[in-house]
């Protein structure tokens, strides 16, 4: 079977550990949208301190002014990053007020941004994190972008191997430490229209159903499962739960969008 | 005339193979649109096989679902590439169904992803090519997202200067090895409403005449050849025949769009 | 307070000038959007000849086919870029046509383009410019595409630090010597409706006022100074005075886009 095999003539292992001396990835997750300046301005900054540093833009569309959903998202999505990587998270709708800025480790990953709840469910699901109150300033800073003038400087010296200094905050005195461990609603909506919700899909019991503004889908592995123009539920590619319809949108045909609560039964 | 002279002090060749030693640029074709974190996934998946990988998204709006219209775009987008660049490319409708991953090698460039003809053209204009079928899978690889789990890893490992085992497939094997060398289509319409076809402008006959949708635009060199408001074409700066109207929208003016039929006659 | 202190081990300096020997940075502003070749295009010709070039894109959305909107912005997002770094910026509905390039130096920064006025107030505004027309082409240049066949090699080159040789052209002889030095128009919407004008805010008298399409915004430091829904004036993150709605959208709340007028008065 020599044809049909595509070898390599070294090991399968990523690299990263072996050959790699430059700073750690920083990935950004905005809401600032894929046009306009923002996002450049704040990955300026953080190479002003890093300049080899690679930047990937994980989602410039996370629910806007939404950190609560967008946790859920940051959660899911930070788990196959590497370990080390720097995740630049700003869906900050409080800037200029007085909600802190924070660092939390967790499962290997460091995590810059507001304390707005929007790393509450990362530490938490990654189990043993750590937090840091950021108190250090730009003196010339900002009063509406604490992404470039705060945080970004901040990222990049964690990606450079930098480590806070001072004593741990508990984790369990941020914003979102409240909130539920997994959240039955839509949480983000992709190009597609599929609509992923907050639910982890290991967390449910087997032959659990889902119902979504009316609508019963079946569950299926991939699209194809079912008849084109039907819905599905699935576990997406990082394990939540999510609703979609072959060859269609889902969010225009089912009506459904960030927010929209999804119920979760265990057969009867 | 030293006034208007722009001269440097050395010479005019890239410098590509006097002074880089890292991986060879990566380089992506996607449908999966500008905001969303597929496209970062999947670059993270290869930076963690090259973490100082330099990647390049050159198309994120290829024809969505649309791989054959999409393989005229890649054969004419990846020749003006350097070579040694690897093309990882996913318009992937078939994700999760039995449709193989090919690598193949043609021009002095990679590409690596489904065989569903993406790359069939490519292959076929730059002539000798060759291709590989993609056995390996990653061990927790999932139903829908290969283009992270499989082709990434592999298009990384191919970046970093590992090559293929095994014995090549015959790439007249490969789907979209009886698709028409030119596709008398509109395959892409740009953000000015610009629409490209899949015809290499080369290979028409001198004065040879464009109609398309009861139009017949007169060839022009530049938009400017022709007044405000009026259709016309010219090969695009990829070689492509490309129909536009000076100061306007081709796509809504015309009322055309991908898969409108272009018609092409010699001179009566 | 040592809680509540984010310190680090190291000095807060950047730390460009000491450890990063690569090129400097590539910064583009164009009008090409977030979609679509061109721009990567663009990037691949740059990279030839600087493989290891860290590229920004500033802006995708600069004003579309208006380099005089477009020139306000460039001068003012310029001015919090690294010193060396290199703009590359591509706003340039004259291409095809007699319109020459140039390079112009300005602040510590480079600029490559059109000469059709996109650097007049960053050259202006900086002080001590000098510029160079680019006589050079490439032997293959098309006809419509000038930001990759001309203005990306020469900005990499730039980059990597190579020098303009021959005489420098008079700044005052370049398109846009006559523009005002601050633009009472809007220049910019942002992604939330947020209207940029071209006015420096440091330039208005204290208690100056504010008129835009029959509204007079108050002026205030950041949203949340003034009710939900009410327009607002402030200086934004850049130093340009922008008009905005709290919790909303003030493009399509007030009526205003590119080009809309904007009175400043002083107080009576």
């Amino acid at each position: 079977m020599s044809r049909d095999f595509l070898g390599f003539s070294r090991s399968d292992a990523p690299c990263r550990h072996h050959t790699h001396t430059g700073p750690a990835m920083l990935v950004t997750i905005t809401d600032f949208g894929s046009q306009g300046p923002y996002l450049a301005q704040m990955k300026a900054a953080a190479m002003a301190h890093a300049p080899d540093l690679p930047i990937l833009d994980l989602f410039t569309d996370a629910p806007a002014f939404n950190p609560r959903a967008a946790a859920y998202l940051v959660s899911a999505y930070a788990a196959d990053l590497p370990e080390g990587a720097v995740i630049l998270g700003v869906v900050d709708p409080g800037v200029g007020s007085e909600r802190a800025g924070i660092v939390v480790h967790a499962g290997g990953r460091w995590f810059v941004g507001p304390d707005n709840g929007l790393f509450a469910l990362a530490a938490r699901h990654a189990g043993g994190a750590a937090a840091w109150r950021i108190a250090w300033t730009a003196p010339d800073a900002s009063a509406t972008f604490h992404g470039r003038d705060i945080f970004a400087p901040v990222a990049a010296r964690l990606a450079r191997g930098e480590r806070p200094l001072g004593m741990p905050l508990d984790p369990a005195t941020l914003v979102g430490a409240d909130w539920p461990d997994d959240l039955a609603e839509i949480v983000y909506v992709d190009a597609y229209g599929n609509c992923m919700t907050g639910v982890r899909a290991n967390t449910l019991p087997p032959g659990a159903r889902v119902r979504i503004a009316g609508h019963a889908p079946a569950r299926g592995r991939t699209f194809s499962d079912v008849p084109e123009g039907t819905p599905l539920w699935y576990t997406n590619a990082n394990g939540l739960v999510e609703i979609a319809v072959n060859a269609g949108r889902a969010d225009t045909a089912l009506g459904i969008g960030v927010g929209t609560p999804v119920e979760i039964a265990s057969t009867p």
